[in-house]
């Protein structure tokens, strides 16, 4: 059986700090749970702290990068998978995670959300504000889970990966 | 020089008839400009709906699908682009068109707008819900532009085609 | 029913005075028989060679880029279609187009012949060594036609349009 | 730093029984190493019996998959990267790998060594037939190896990675 795979997706130079907090904090936590960490591969914002922390926690980081060579992947990354694809290199990462977790907001977070929703994947939204959470719910009803702390995200992550529907599929 | 290529995005399965009425005559005014349609290809929804009006236009459309193959296609598209990319081909709709307009909304759509103003190119948003143009308002701060009527979503296509920096790029 | 498109492959920077020459010839008879032609749509080789050609006889050019710009497509491309997929779009090629003729060899047009007769697209070797057609048919029986002129390659492209099993699928 | 990653390639379906045994000598030789298996992920052929000994000697593989789903995967893949690209997908292959070790021949074999080539990337073609190895070798000078028996791809793969024009890029 293949290993679980979790994503963490967020802004990249837009990140603020409270983002690259809680992503760290994020990647420490899927490490220690013996999942695989997820991201965007590149040496800046969410994605970078993400797998900083994974890192730090012992755990193993796949980092999906837009680009054709290694020149921004985050020093964390222990297995790159280079896809020359730009930003429809997002839509790779939200099809290989079984759960994704946007932490922060930006325009290739919002692409990744609705890009998961779209693939009926399921998706926490960390911390995110009221309306971001509206503006997802009226898209995709069912899939979409709340979160406001690291805690909180990683108790869902269990029960998701517990549901039936999302281990066998 | 190349044609002008304007993208009319929106929901597929999902679309009100609403969606499609307005998709229609986007289709028809975009074609009697002389303008080229682009759209994701299928027969369904928006997508079809703009392909039908812009081919009762006179107008050449060109659908950017998804598959394989040309099951799904409209049976109004004049110029087949065949990715087998999935979702993952939103990236190219929105890259190939000089502006995009988004009528209607799902996820494929908010992944299209998101990819689009990730791309910096220009994105009008028609007939949306105050909550969707606020999500976008606030990741994007310029690039974004608002129309409640068709005839209004073209006479913008035509301000932002004479604005040089979208014409040389 | 959607135009044909019959895609022209080549080197692109090393391609030889007899491989710009082969394809400026056949972007004009492409054209003139009311077919678009379709290239990987750089301003090099026998993309640019090709499209020069189908422009000149009065026809429809795609150009089907790897960028995310227009800064190195070729001026005789009339519908960019901007991927941002690096040689990815290799495959959106001859997805795209009902006949794919190989005019000169690089890595790039191996590639392109190699997945359009993966994905069961008839293909044209123009001009090529013994060995490289050696190679090719060993790889896929059926599929594959040999011409030595531009003039034999048309007949071919007709021939094979005609054939039901192209053009229904 | 991150790992090292050996990429098999070679037939799915149409595999020998020969191709099979060297795919699963390469991929235990490969784990023994302590290095990566990155293939096309795929329950057949070179890409399943290159996992199967790469799981056998104990260790992980990647398996970077054509589908949007886990249906067709070899069971021993742990980590698969679900693209939903279709044969697009073989780019990544060629990208993510340090070395790329063809074993077999296919049309999809044959673009993804054109691929690599074309990336830059070194490419071992094992137990090839004259033909295969001439027509790749008139296409790129450089960057080719040639190996008739898995000890010598091995061999090859440790002095490619020594070198270090493809240690540091």
């Amino acid at each position: 059986m293949s290993k679980i795979v979790i994503g963490v997706m967020g802004a990249g130079n837009l990140a603020t700090p409270k983002n690259r907090e809680l992503a760290y904090q994020l990647g420490e936590s899927i490490a220690k749970n013996n999942w695989v960490l997820l991201t965007g591969g590149r040496n800046v914002g969410v994605m970078d702290a993400a797998s900083q922390g994974a890192k730090a926690g012992g755990g193993l980081v796949v980092g999906v990068l837009p680009s054709n060579n290694l020149a921004q992947m985050s020093n964390a990354v222990d297995l790159p998978i280079v896809t020359d694809l730009g930003n429809a290199r997002n839509n790779i990462n939200v099809l290989s995670s079984q759960v994704i977790i946007a932490c922060g907001m930006g325009l290739g977070t919002a692409s990744e959300v609705a890009l998961a929703l779209k693939n009926h994947q399921p998706v926490i939204l960390l911390d995110q504000t009221e309306l971001t959470c509206q503006f997802f719910a009226n898209l995709a009803q069912d899939r979409i889970f709340y979160a406001e702390t690291v805690a909180g995200a990683i108790a869902l992550v269990k029960k998701i990966l517990q549901d039936l529907k999302y281990r066998i599929r």
